[in-house]
Formats: structure tokens, sequence, C-alpha cells
């Protein structure tokens, strides 16, 4: 199996159809269209082979790229948020219905910026579920249950996110969670432009490191949605990405050579990884403005997540 | 019952002690000794009867009051760290062995400067739990297993912190939680300069207003240590106690006066606080240096619980 | 003179009319309207008895009363403002032409929430000097040069912040300036949900202990403008404030007491005072949700600045 | 001349000799010692030859490599920072008397975090000169005036920091200037961990992009000390590094080979610039964790100064 270093759906069928040039992969889906300046794109994971050709499990895979996120106004982010919270409402309303609780997890780290988008949502939502507990004369009969935590990283906690989220649910009992989670892309033109959308969790072995347990349905016994925005790029799958085109280059101009198709079917990740990272640091490649696209997109998200939820 | 509207056991055995003429309350001891430039305060509630006087459960209250926190230096937050240690160890020793797992909750929203403490102390500690899983080779075989998390309030995540506390609690099942919170004071002196360490958890009906569900060994099933630090005196209350000043003053000048004495045995907080209190704004007293405050204040509550729960 | 303990001058003419018992102050012309759910009210002093009765320099005083600020959402904020835009353009007017150069400096101390307003606006403003100078192709021919810098407080710079802005206004020669500034009140309802705009600077001896050099056109040689939202009272404001509601309700109920009423005469703010600040601290009230009040606040005084600048 | 793409002295003699194959360039000393686990590389530049080679004017450049700065405790904080301050002492000795007055800028953007570091040490420095100032009684009669600001960047001011600086130091005579800034480096090993002490100011035509106004004794009048710290690498000059290794072993492997010679002697950076930059950002290879190198590099640079300009 290829190995995509991406979290997105998306790169992953572009990639696979490159590899194999073909234009279709049986068991995969895809539906394209614009909205409010935004682009669409719906990722059908259908049967077993889709599964396998782009290493996803069955399900929905949506992705809304939005053409600039530096620099938008309020009236653009509603924009924006609109397209979210359609799609995010389709999907919410294939597992449950509209008057089932939801618990929204924001992961990652907030001291970490291009990490921090997770649990920078999480106080922009409007919580219900204890004004429907406690007091419910305040709000509409027929509003959702809605609740949401951070519940911060490996690294600060000690204890597996998965851990913790099983803690909560087996105890609040919600009917559906959504998860939001920066995610690593293989292309920097969607860094914190991209939103991918998905209904089968967050399961290890995808594109980022560090393996994380599984959140699923398989581990929680309820329906997973995950938001993921990708926030940077590896800098060792640029440089790899990089050095494809070079030869690729060098190919078209000095014509066929045999020692440049070997190196380039070589996957030569590991070892720019290896000339890469010093000190133990993860070299990431970002916008040197992600501090300001991250508070965009935390809008967006929150804006979106409340609109699907609620009205 | 009298109304403390504090939460330091000190303040409550010194409102007990001055109401009722008494030098001596049934049922409390009281230890009194100094280091490192701090006084330590044990108050120690021994029967039902000591219990009933100030309104606190039975069990140990220890408080470190502190001269200064504004402006102090590394070398002076250590030694204030290590006096914290010493006595918050004396407290872990009582309820659990040396190697047995600890969760340690930083509650409060870190959105709001006075009530933050508890959420910036946690990415502040030497988490050990996950080392001791995933990767026991890089730490000594018997560190204590140490985990840490800030969960959030109520008003943002729609949860009761004692929901998820359990949840997590069930899930991972650590021996004895400690909680650090911000509580309210009666002196202003207190403020962000005193330190409570109790072993009888969180418990309602407290001097803060926002009711909250107990944490504590009854709920949760193991000891849990509760970490507070004054941050706040609500504005009622300071206004109250200056009218009681205000009263006794007027009574020396003039001399017995009857009608003074009425107005000064009313309680007359409630009157004050609603016309205190407009807006639906929670009005406290604060120093304007609180920021700074809560910045030095974590660093020796996170060093205390360093130096406690591993060395 | 007396003590008003407060900056918002639409407080001192109230306390002056209650002390002399009167419905006029000569000098002072009072104008009150209501727009888009704020009071707005006009203090015009004109000559040098009203300035003498409220201790202000002759000039236009406007406030803007907001019934809440907490908790509103996109549109109140746009709402009001336009009304601050409003106003504040009218004063502006008053001084220089629509293309003429501004300089914006937000006060404060970004590291002290109820003193952060002014850093915090500095950011949110559409500056357009660099632009107009560097790129003028982006921008249109006859927008308006503006500028802001948040140039930090006494304490952190070492350098009186008169001597900042005289530096830069000396170096870019704007020909107005308008300066941003937290204030102390009188009343807890105003605590950031007022907003006073004045065309005489910011002078020393107003409400707040911490004196500091003069920023207005006679020592910066251009009309200097103050946006002044009050985030504090002092305890001691608030304690004095109490005692002669409380001494009024003594007299109110025991009929005349030539005691009391040389108690009320008295001004008892300084003993107050001694007794309320503990440790060098300066106490102030403040709401606790300050933190979130701050940042709506920010907003829309950044909008209304930005609005009566350019459009 | 070459175009170097690093602010780092020692980088561009590296990069000088290697092209030119040659270990010694006139005009330039290069001297070395290690100290307290940190290496120091002092560059004398001494001639207009040397100032040509490099392309950076005649003077002094100290480079003090820690090799490591993660999850430092406070006492390494205190080792390193004693190193870099016994480097600068040195350097401003060689300018001023040891009781002249020291204006600190912090350059940089608070709100982006690899640019923040400027603005970052300013509220840790331990300014006198108010003290002196206004309360002489407080402080030691031979303590040096030192005075700090962070101005702020361009595009939120909407003023050229030069400007700034120019207007304050004209206003308040300081006889040396001490700049911060966050550099660009070539190697992602000095991320964070390069510290290069100058005494030539900022001169535009560096390694960064973004051009700058000159502050420098030829602009200002006085000497000016800068400090930079390598936060970012461009990514496009990463990826052009890694095709330059590449193409090596390219020609190792093949054995010489005309084409590639004539393709490692272009300089393909602005056409894989123009690859890597979409939407207008400006991508960086940054490690995951800056914003804690940036509060540990925050903490050594004040702690350097503090002791280098007082003790």
């Amino acid at each position: 199996m290829y190995n995509f270093r991406t979290d997105l759906t998306i790169e992953r069928s572009e990639i696979y159809k490159e590899k194999n040039h073909s234009e279709n992969i049986d068991g995969i889906i895809i539906e394209k269209n614009k909205k409010n300046n935004t682009q669409i794109t719906r990722v059908f994971v259908t049967n077993e082979n889709g599964e396998k050709a782009i290493d996803k499990p069955i399900g929905d895979y949506i992705t809304v790229d939005i053409d600039k996120v530096r620099g938008i106004d309020s009236q653009r982010i509603e924009e924006i948020a609109n397209v979210v919270a359609e799609e995010l409402k389709k999907v919410i309303k294939k597992h449950i219905k509209d008057n089932q609780e939801i618990l929204v997890v924001g992961l990652g780290n907030i001291y970490v910026t291009p990490d921090a988008l997770g649990p920078k949502v999480v106080p922009e939502l409007e919580v219900t579920r204890h004004i429907l507990r406690y007091m419910p004369e305040l709000i509409s009969k027929d509003a959702r249950s809605v609740a949401a935590i951070a519940p911060g990283v490996l690294g600060i906690t000690g204890i597996e996110t998965a851990e913790v989220i099983k803690g909560i649910v087996d105890n609040i009992h919600p009917k559906l969670l959504i998860v939001i989670d920066a995610l690593a892309a293989k292309s920097i033109q969607r860094i914190s432009s991209s939103i991918q959308i998905s209904d089968t969790g967050i399961v290890p072995g995808g594109g980022v490191e560090n393996k994380r347990k599984e959140i699923s349905q398989r581990t929680l016994g309820i329906p997973v949605i995950a938001m993921g925005i990708p926030t940077v790029v590896e800098s060792a799958v640029l440089v790899n990405d990089c050095l494809d085109l070079f030869i690729t280059k060098l190919q078209n101009d000095a014509q066929s050579n045999q020692y440049l198709n070997k190196i380039k079917d070589e996957d030569n990740y590991e070892e720019i990884k290896e000339a890469l990272v010093p000190n133990d640091y993860n070299m990431i490649v970002t916008p040197k403005e992600i501090d300001e696209l991250i508070e965009n997109m935390k809008e967006i998200i929150a804006m979106g997540i409340n609109i699907a939820t609620q009205k």
C-alpha cells in the first residue's frame, strides 16, 4: 500500500489516481460542486476495494475548500460557516434524530498554535446540555442537547485522549460525537483552507506520525463525525514531493534515464526525514500567518457546528 | 449556623471564635508554625461539633500564608513551593502509598483570569502516567504515576465537572485525586497569598455562590485532596464587613445604641448584594495585578505538586 | 473642590448637582437622546465656571451608555459601533478635515486584564498610513491616513507614555490624536458598558490614582480626542459610597443626628482606603466576566474608529 | 554577490568558504570556544573585503549556539543566560560607559508566534529609567538607566519601526540601543537554538524578505547592538538546499554530468519559491514546538540583558 502521508481523503484519491494512471477507482465515488465561493468535494468510499485503495474506511468524506481564509471579514466567515453547517447537518441526519444529544470534542494542544484549533473552538460553541437540565425554562423545548469538551493531549495529561472520551461518553451517554482535529496535508495550498467532514471517526495509521488510539463507533459505540482542518505539511513530505517534481523535470529534459527512474520509485521520505529532523523536533511547514488563520478557522467551525446542531 | 462566605477554614475558625467570644472550639485543634518566611496554620476538625461550628467536614486543613507573591523571583518561588510540597506530601502519605497513582484536576475557567489558576497549573505538571505505560525505559522504575486534566467549567462544556471527573476516575482508576481550585476569601489580604490544602474534597454549600456537585471520597470512592487559593472577595462581603466595622465605630463613639446594635445583628449581605450586582454580573474585589499573581501562584502550586508527588 | 474619584464627566455632573441640590450648573449644558438602544449623553463644558464645578476642562464630553455588553452577538456589536462612530465622527470633524492624518494610541497594559483595552484595540484597526505611502495603488486615493500604536506603560517601558507619543508625533506629524484608555468609574453599573468620547485629551488630576503626564493639545500641539471606557471601580470608592447610603438610611430612620451628619460630611475615603489596601495592591471592583467584556468592548471601539475615520 | 538568504553571519561565512573552496577569507577573523555547554563563535568583519565577501558591514558578530532549548529547566536557562550576558557585556563596554543609558527595543509582532520574541522579552526586562527619575531612593545610585519598548510592526501600526524608534531616541536620548529580532536561518538546526549578538545594527538587504528601514548608528546617531534569534527557515530555502544535496548525490553516483552541473549552478530559489507560495502566504519551516521554544528563549534573552546591563 502506498504511504499517503496526508489525512485528507481527497488528496489520497488524487495520489492513487496519479500513481495508477486511472480516472476511476472501484469503490470510490466523487462528487463536486461549488457554493458560496467554496469548492465542495464529496468522496464516498463504498466498498472494501475503495477502502484498500486509499487506506480509509468505508464512509463519507466531504471536503470544503475555501479560497482564502486570511483577512476575511465576519460576513465571509458566515457565508463559509453556512456551507459547512449544511454539509455537517446532512451527515448528522444520516446517523441520529434531530433531538438526540451530541458531544463535541476539541482535540489538540492549545499551547501549540497549529494544534490549537480544537481547544479554541470549544468555548465558542453554544452548549445547551446544562441549560436543558438545570434551567429548562430559558430554552426552547425542542433544542438539541449539546455538550463540548477539550480533553488536552497525552503529553500534558498523561492520559490517552480516547480514554478520557470513553469515560465521559460512558457517563453522559451522548448519541453522537463530533471531534475537531488539526490534520497534516500534502499540499501547502490546503493549509487552513480546507475542512474535511467524515463519519468514520479517527483511526490510527493516518498520515500524521503520532499514533493515537482509535476514536470511532467501534471503540465508543456511537457514530463519530470528524471535522479535520489541515494546519501543517511535514517538511520531509514537502521536500520529497519537490524532489519528485525535480526528477520529472530532469527526465523530461534529458529523456529516459533508468537511474533517475529508480530513484523516483524509491521512497526517499525516511532518508529526507532523518536529514531534516534534528534535536527531536517535528519540523513543519506552515504559513507565517498561522495564528490569524487559526482564529478565522475557529470562528467558521464553531459557527458551522452551532448552526448544524441547533437550527 | 453562621453564613461564613469564605472557603477558608482558617477564616471560618476566626469568625466563629469572634462571634462566640471564645478562644477554643470543641472539635477543632489549631497548630501554627513558621517556615521559609511563610506562616503555616493547621486546622484539624476532629469531631461533629467542630464540623457544625465552622460548617466544614471532619478532616485536615492546612493553610500556608505567604507574605507577598507579587514581584517575587524564581528562588523565592522555589522556597515557597518546598513548604507547600512538604505539607502536601504529609497529607498524601496519610491516604496512599508512595507508588500509587494520582490524578490532578485543575478546576476553573482558563478564560476568566481569577478563575484560571487550576487550568494553568496542569501544563506545568510533570505527568508520568503515559511514560510509565508507553516508554518505561525513560523513567525510574519507582516513579509514581501522575496524570492531570483541566476539564473546563459547566458554562463552557455543558457538563458538570464532577461528572467528567467521575468518568475519568472510573476509566483510569487513580488511587487519589488532587483538585486545584480558586476560592473566595473574606479578607483581601489573603487574595493570591494563601494556599489551603485539605483532605475532604470539595463539598457544596461553601462560601462561593455557584453551587457545584460534590467532588469527594463519598462520590468518587477515592480520597480527594483540595488545594485552594483565594483569588477574589465578593464585593458584597467586603462592604458588609466594612459596615460592621463602621457600626462598631459608631457604637464606640456614641456609646450604647440599641438601634445600631439591631442593624449590626441583621445580616445586611443580601440587601447590599442586590444593590451592588447590576446586569447579572458577579462583582468581585481583586488586585489589579491579579494576572501576575496567578502566574506566580501557578508556578508555586505546580512545583509544590511536582516535588510532593515524585521526590 | 469636591474629590470626584471618577473619570466620567457625566458622573461628575450628577455628583455636583446632588451635592449642590441644583438641577442646573452654569457653564454646563447637558443633552440626552437614545439611539439603537443606547443612551447618548452629551455634556458640554462651556465656560470657566463649568470647568471649576466638575474639575474638567472646557470641551465636549459624549457618553454612550450600553445596556449590556456581556454575551452580545456580532450584529449588536455593529449596531453599537455605528452609534460610537457617528458621535466620534462629529468630534473629529470639529477639529480636522476629512483627509487629514490621524494617529490612534492605545494606552494601558496588555498584561493586566482591566487595563488591556487600549493595546487590544490597536491590532483591530484598519491602518492605512503605510499603504498610502508604499502601496498607494491598493487603496482609494481619498482614504484618510490612519496610524496606530500601543506604547506600553511606564512600569514596563521606563518611559512616560506622553514622552513616547511626543516622539512619534514630532516624527510622523499627524493632525489629530485619538487615545483609548481604561477609566475608573464611580458606579459599577457603568463598568464596561459606557464609552466616553471627549476632545480635551488626558489631563492629570482625574479620578484615577496613578498620576500621568498630560496628553493634550497643550503638550502635543494637535487636538486630542480621548475615548475612555470604565473597567474598574476602586474598592474604597465603593465602600465609601455604601457608607454614605448607609448613613442616609440611619438618618432617615432615626431622624436628625448631628453626629452622623458630621461623619457623612467627612470624607472617609482615605481611612477606608488604608484599611482596604494591603500589600501595596490596588484593590479593584470588577465583574468576574471582565475578560469577555473587554473582548466585546475591543470590537465595538475598533469598529467605531474604523467607520468614523474612513467611511 | 551570492544571495545568502540567512541573517546569520556564521552561516554566511560557511557558505562563502564552501562556494570558494577556501578555509580563510581576507577581512574575516573567526574565533571559537565553548562555555557552559554552549558553542561561542565570534566572527569579526575587519575590512571592506570581508564586508563584500559575506555582505555584512564591518563589526563584531558573536553567535552562541545552544544544544537544546526544548524542555530545559530554570537552572539551564540561567547557565545559558550567563554566557549571553558575558558576551553582550563585552560588546556594550566597547561602545559606552557603565552608567550610560540604554534603550532596548523588542522588534516583531506579538500576534505571530515565530515573530513574537522581541515583544515578549520587553515585559521581562528590569527597566530602571523611571525609578531613577521618579523614585531614586528605591535604587542603587550607580544603577544604569534602562528603558524598553516594543513598537509593533508596520502592518499593525502603519508606521515604520525605524521612525518610531527615531522619535523615541530623539526624545529620551539613550546612549546605546539594543534591538531584539527574530531572524531567518538557513539551517533548521539553528532554529531557536542560536543567538547572534552584533554591533552593526539592522541593515536592509539581509536574508529575510520584508525590507525594512535601517536601524543603525548611521540613522540614529548612537551605537546599535542587535540580538537576533533564528526562528524560521523559509521553505524555498530548505527545498533549494535539499535539491543541491540531491544533485550532489546524483553526480557522485553517476559521475560527471554537465547537465546537472548547470542546474546546480543556477539558483533555483525563485522558481521554487513561486511554486511553494500560494495565496500570498509566507510559508515557513519551524518546529511544531515553536511556542515553547520562544518562551524559553524569551527568558534566556531577558535574563542575559538584565545581567549584562546591571550587574
